[in-house]
Formats: structure tokens, C-alpha cells, sequence
């Protein structure tokens, strides 16, 4: 089978965001076990101008389920933003991962040349389907995923580049 | 048109390797406007265990060149991962995109169901084309790309999410 537009985004989305749920919850334990307020990691930046592990996460369920639902030409279920334990980082997951699961192959594929308008910071930019999965969807989705990791494991939660990976 | 194994690959590591290249740049002038040795920066990581920003650049640069050649069924080149210097990994940089620049469309299109079989640690690992790309390849290029940023950010050098995913 060819591969297809589908096949390139979606179980991508949610396998990895299923990935990034099994770390949210190593670093919970590690939390308890060390006697570290959970807000200290769910606050932790890699750089005082960069953004902190929450917003990583709350940017990746963006960058999938907003890559769904374009692609398919619905909307995206709208989520606030204001996740700040880890059951609620995980619970952010759990919806994006249900609304990914509710988004089909059909949906999806052929919408190689579908015109998607993103708006950022007021201005509009203007893609392709493909090129917008390709250089846009993807470099963002695993920028923010990788650095919710490198905040953990800079501060000191004990997991690999298998538990990124989903190697089990 | 369809979207290919090529196009999901090659020019997208061309692209990624390309910003990397730059920020690599950034990051040689940092070091000489405030009089820090390369090699600090060269050889920062985010944790004691995890790797140092060379050894992301080599292993980004290996992502790539290997699935080009696993894919097009042909030798990938061979680097002896000894860049110590920023001039010696932009070289490594730009030997990994004229390689990925001398594999074409035909050679790469239609691997979907292609056996790649890779060994590490000693084990051998089997995989389809598709899935070795999906679900080994890009996660693990985005990844030695992010952290080789982030390591960079960690370090003060000021650069953005546009200079990671090449937006000029």
C-alpha cells in the first residue's frame, strides 16, 4: 500500500502522544517519590524564554488534532489551555488521542493539495496540505514533544530515548 | 499529486539539515562574540547522561543518510563522527545533503514494503519501509534536531522557533 496522507499524520499523532502519556506519568511518580511539587516540573523551561513543560504538551495536542481536523475540514475541539497538574496534562492527551481516533483514513487522504489557511499572530499563511503536514505539522509536533522530554530529563526524570520512542 | 516516500524523506532532511546548518552558524558567532571556546558549547548537554550537541548533529546526519540508502538499497557514506569543531559539523552537514541530494525520487518512491533491517546494540531489527520511516526515522531525526537546539538555547544562544524549522 502506497503511503498516504493518513498513514503520515494521524496513528503518527497517536502513537507518539500515547508515548509523551507514559512519561507524564514516570515524571508524576518521580515527583512523589522525591517529594518534588509537580508544579516545579509542569513549570520547568529549558531556557528563562522558552516555554515550560505544560505548554509543550498543550502545543503538541495543537499541532495533531489541529492537523486533523484541517486536513479533514472540520473543527478541532476547542481545549482552554490551562492544564497545570499532570492528570490534567494526561487528560489533554486522552481527548486529543479520542478525537484523533475519530478522524478516518478517508478523511484524510488525497488532501494532498487542500488549501489550509493557518492564522498566526494575525497574519494568514497559506498551505498545501502536504507541505503543511510536511514542513509545518510535523517539525512542530515533534519540536514540542522532544522538548517536553529534554525539560524531564534535565531535571533529572530517569527515562530514554525508548520511552520517546514508544519501544516497549 | 500523491505523497511519496521521497517527498516525506529527502527533502525534508535537506530542509531540517539545512537550518541546522545555519543554526550552527549562529552558534559559531555567539561563541566568538562573547569569548566562549566552541568547544563549551560543542560538548553542552542537557543532562550528565544524555548526549552533547556534536553527537546530536552526527546522529541527525546519520537519520538521514541511512534511511536515503536503506530505502534506495544502496551504500550509505561513511563519517567517523569526530567533528570537534563547528566548521568540521557544518562539513559533516553539508557531506549528509550533497549525499541526500544525489538520491532521487525513483530510487526512494515505492520502499513502502521494502526490508530494512538495522542492528543495534548487536540486535538485529526488521522493519517495512513505510514504518521504518514513520516510526523510527523522523521521530529520531526531529529528535537529535530539537535537542541539538535546545542544547544551543540552554546555552543563551538566541535563536527561535523559526530558525529551527527554516522560516526566513
Amino acid at each position: 500500500m502506497s503511503l498516504s496522507m493518513y498513514q503520515a499524520s494521524i496513528p503518527v499523532f497517536i502513537h507518539m502522544m500515547g508515548n509523551l502519556s507514559v512519561i507524564l506519568d514516570k515524571a508524576a511518580a518521580y515527583a512523589e517519590t522525591k517529594k518534588i511539587d509537580p508544579s516545579v516540573l509542569i513549570n520547568a523551561r529549558l531556557a528563562p524564554d522558552m516555554r515550560p513543560l505544560s505548554f509543550q504538551v498543550q502545543v503538541a495536542s495543537d499541532m495533531a488534532k489541529g492537523c486533523a481536523a484541517r486536513l479533514a475540514g472540520i473543527d478541532p475541539p476547542s481545549f482552554p489551555d490551562t492544564e497545570s497538574t499532570f492528570p490534567e496534562l494526561k487528560e489533554r492527551i486522552a481527548k486529543t488521542i479520542a478525537f484523533l481516533k475519530s478522524v478516518n483514513a478517508a478523511q484524510i487522504d488525497g488532501t494532498e493539495e487542500r488549501d489550509v489557511v493557518l492564522k498566526m499572530r494575525g497574519q494568514e499563511t497559506r498551505f498545501k496540505g502536504q507541505p503543511y503536514l510536511l514542513t509545518y505539522v510535523l517539525p512542530n509536533f515533534y519540536f514540542h514533544l522532544t522538548t517536553a522530554y529534554a525539560i524531564l530529563r534535565h531535571n533529572g526524570l530517569d527515562i530514554g530515548k525508548a520511552d520517546f520512542l514508544g519501544v516497549r
